[in-house]
């Protein structure tokens, strides 16, 4: 992020300004036009490799249902897996604590 | 989607129940156990992808950006180029027009 | 949403049009001008009130944390208290047989 | 968010534990329980208005909508004007560089 990187922007910026015409921006120019042509492209590149895969979990999760699981549930069950068992565990008695303090359940054994 | 496909998650759902205990029961759960792992594996993997792909997405992001290029336009081009040319120019002009009504901008001109 | 309703709308869209300098068109063209704006700032209106309500309920959750609650779980009482008890119950016990079948959670009493 | 504002929450965490049944806990309990209930209903009536609110604008796009406007350039209008008109200015004039730059529309006039 230099002087180097910064460079490209102000050519892109001066694209079209009454001097881009003359021949060393011209040519400057073409080089940060082509340069935000591959970004954009990589980009697209990728973000269609990611709908690519959103659509295959999107299909598994279906083909889970169509064996009877709870697909709901199943993402629950991936969300968990990914937090720390303990913090969870911990947050789950908070949450019970609470509830039984507002009567939404009975008190939690005392253990 | 037929009674087959259901079967699993009465299976599941009765997993822990009395008769579970019971050999054929127990059978049939840990086909359901096995089949529920595999689902769940399955979207894990693939969710990993997707994050990685998600992380690349974001380098590039960055990329540009030590390149001059501002991001929070790129992401609008990248948004632009998925939408219909034809729609969009439409859109852009009612904008346009609702702006100029209110006073947020010159009125268009009369071409 | 008769032809009454449809009408302002191409009066709006015509706006700037040729033939919008005539008389009776440049009429219309205000009628639809001030409707616009009546809509768009009793929108705005109501927009304050829901960021003034939004912010407030911000403070009673820091009134709450400043109090020793947990903001976290206050917010999931918040949220179950608007489910229906019977089904939440009810996704949390498919929920734990998940849960055991994938070994995350010792297997539910057989009560 | 002293000492005394931590307070409450450690005693709704102790509720349920073993020496809770004596008498002066049992009465902190009680205290920290009416504090959470009062707490969560404050914030459920917040809630509530904020939801009735949100009813409102529903309803002011829905008539507006009857009325021959396109609710979703409403809702554009009322996100610019939220916004720093000469920055936003400023986005439009790089959008339309890069988009100039990618082929996807004219370049600029040059002024």
């Amino acid at each position: 992020m230099g002087d180097k990187g910064v460079e490209p922007h102000r050519r892109v910026r001066l694209n079209g300004a009454p001097n881009s015409k003359e021949c060393a921006m011209a040519v400057e120019d073409s080089v940060a036009q082509d340069q935000l042509r591959a970004f954009i492209e990589r980009i697209e590149r990728m973000e269609e490799e990611k709908a690519a895969i959103a659509a295959d979990i999107k299909e598994i999760y279906a083909e889970a249902k169509g064996n009877g699981f709870d697909t709901k549930i199943l993402r629950k069950i991936v969300t968990i897996r990914k937090q720390d068992a303990n913090e969870r565990a911990e947050q789950e008695a908070i949450l019970e604590l609470y509830m039984a303090a507002l009567g939404m359940v009975e008190a939690p054994p005392e253990n």
